[in-house]
């Protein structure tokens, strides 16, 4: 038995082993729908409102109606959190497809969305967050609309896998010599004192994360540009480090098995993680060992 | 009730109704797998290895290991129309994710792919595959490996939504200005008794009628040529045409608004669509009306 066994299903609760997926669920034939991953701690939602903007931004570029308000979606979140007793830290899973009808590429008429969410336990991973991750460059396949975040993850999940193989944490992508983004990160390279990421356009994910670290680099004075950087940039990088709700902010110590500088997480990358603890509300129990 | 309620599930076959999708499906939240749509005539299917091939060859280009032979696979679909007790015209929808495990990118260990296989009625459209369709062009936005016929289908999906919001029947999809396929078919245009289409590269579905096609082109003496074809040679075409196991061999009348040379299904299309007939042994009572 799940430890939260209970789960938002439209826009009803049930017990999870109540589920029963519609034959022909949309999501699961073309994957038609859109997704968030939120993080509790101590039973408190980071960065909700980022999140629910970012669904429902997802959901009108796919043109899915949504069937609650973003008012009305963000309580029921918070009461999924209620009835399950959730006072650590945990994830919150929310998908939103199409809905389910016979099978055909074209939009059926009249058909609600499928909304499920789910709430699993996520303890931090201070050791990772502490020591850095390695890291692999992969060739970024994707289609051109990654700042949709829909179910169709194959790529994602392939660039990923390479990288397990690899004995690695995360795959860098790339595409014409130029870093986009990781396989579920965002990554951002430090160089004499400034923090570059790729741009803000329709080919990378607005990641929520990315939001507060713009926001941390502002309050520290530390220049943050959207500029983007190179697979050759990264041999002369000070730090580099990646996003993502899952993997908070988490320094990429190694890639393609060469030392990002040192290999050591760099002072700017522990900078972000410290306003990030505190931004988070992370307990005194579940902060990262201070030096 | 559904006209043909028992599916394969996994190996077995159940009842339709009987069906519960794994709670977390990796078909559902990743579209991790692989799928296709196999055609039946009077109770008969066509091209079935064909497309048993292509699934083994989709199978292992995402690394999912099928629980089944080609030939186990093929013995199970021919038992589905059995069990069905299928005599008429339908399809075969076929899908294999790989498999159900707590929800992380890379790939979960000692987990069963899950395959799901149902039929359902199919009469051929024969009016419109007499009169043709009309289409429109749409950017090719999807990723590079289309040859993997997985189910990350969002772009397809919107492609042919947009076709159906202008009252068309399909997206003919281009990309730095060439011409690779539609959203749900291969395209071909013919230009002084040759058809030209878009060569086998990871970029576009290697469909299993255009196999046909070609073989047809090869008895028929006309020649087949796989160098692809621009959005601008389209208004220099003497005929267009789609296929699919869904579509079959459908003549394209018009683009953008703009009709294809006179408006009217053209010869060498015609020839094709006899010689699949005759091919597919579609009884004489479902052929197209003969001129």
């Amino acid at each position: 038995m799940s430890i939260y066994p209970i789960m938002l299903s439209q826009t009803k609760f049930i017990q999870r082993d109540k589920l029963n997926y519609p034959f022909e669920e949309r999501g699961l034939q073309f994957g038609d729908g859109v997704y968030e991953v939120i993080r509790i701690y101590s039973g408190n939602y980071y960065l909700l409102n980022e999140h629910i903007t970012r669904l429902f931004r997802s959901a009108e570029a796919v043109k899915i109606n949504l069937p609650f308000t973003k008012e009305e979606i963000s309580s029921l979140l918070m009461d999924l959190l209620k009835e399950n007793n959730v006072t650590t830290d945990a994830k919150v899973y929310l998908q939103a497809t199409r809905g389910s009808a016979p099978r055909d590429h074209v939009f059926p008429l009249d058909v609600a969305a499928n909304v499920y969410a789910y709430v699993q336990p996520l303890p931090r991973n201070v050791e990772l967050l502490g020591s850095g991750v390695s890291t692999i460059t992969h060739r970024d396949t994707r289609w051109e609309n990654c700042y949709i975040k829909s179910l169709n993850l194959l790529p994602n999940v392939l660039a990923k896998q390479e990288a397990k193989e690899q004995g690695c944490y995360e795959a860098i992508l790339h595409k014409d010599g130029f870093v986009t983004e990781c396989s579920a990160s965002n990554v951002y390279l430090v160089k004499d004192g400034a923090i570059h990421t790729h741009p803000i356009r329709k080919n990378i994910l607005h990641g929520c994360v990315r939001i507060s670290v713009e926001k941390f680099a502002n309050d520290l004075k530390i220049p943050f540009m959207e500029n983007g950087f190179s697979i050759e940039d990264i041999g002369a990088a000070d730090e580099l480090f990646l996003t993502s709700s899952t993997s908070e902010i988490m320094p990429i110590i190694q890639v393609d098995g060469n030392l990002v500088a040192d290999g050591k997480p760099g002072n700017i990358t522990k900078q972000l993680q410290t306003e990030y603890e505190r931004d988070a509300h992370i307990s005194s129990a579940h902060k990262m060992a201070a030096e």
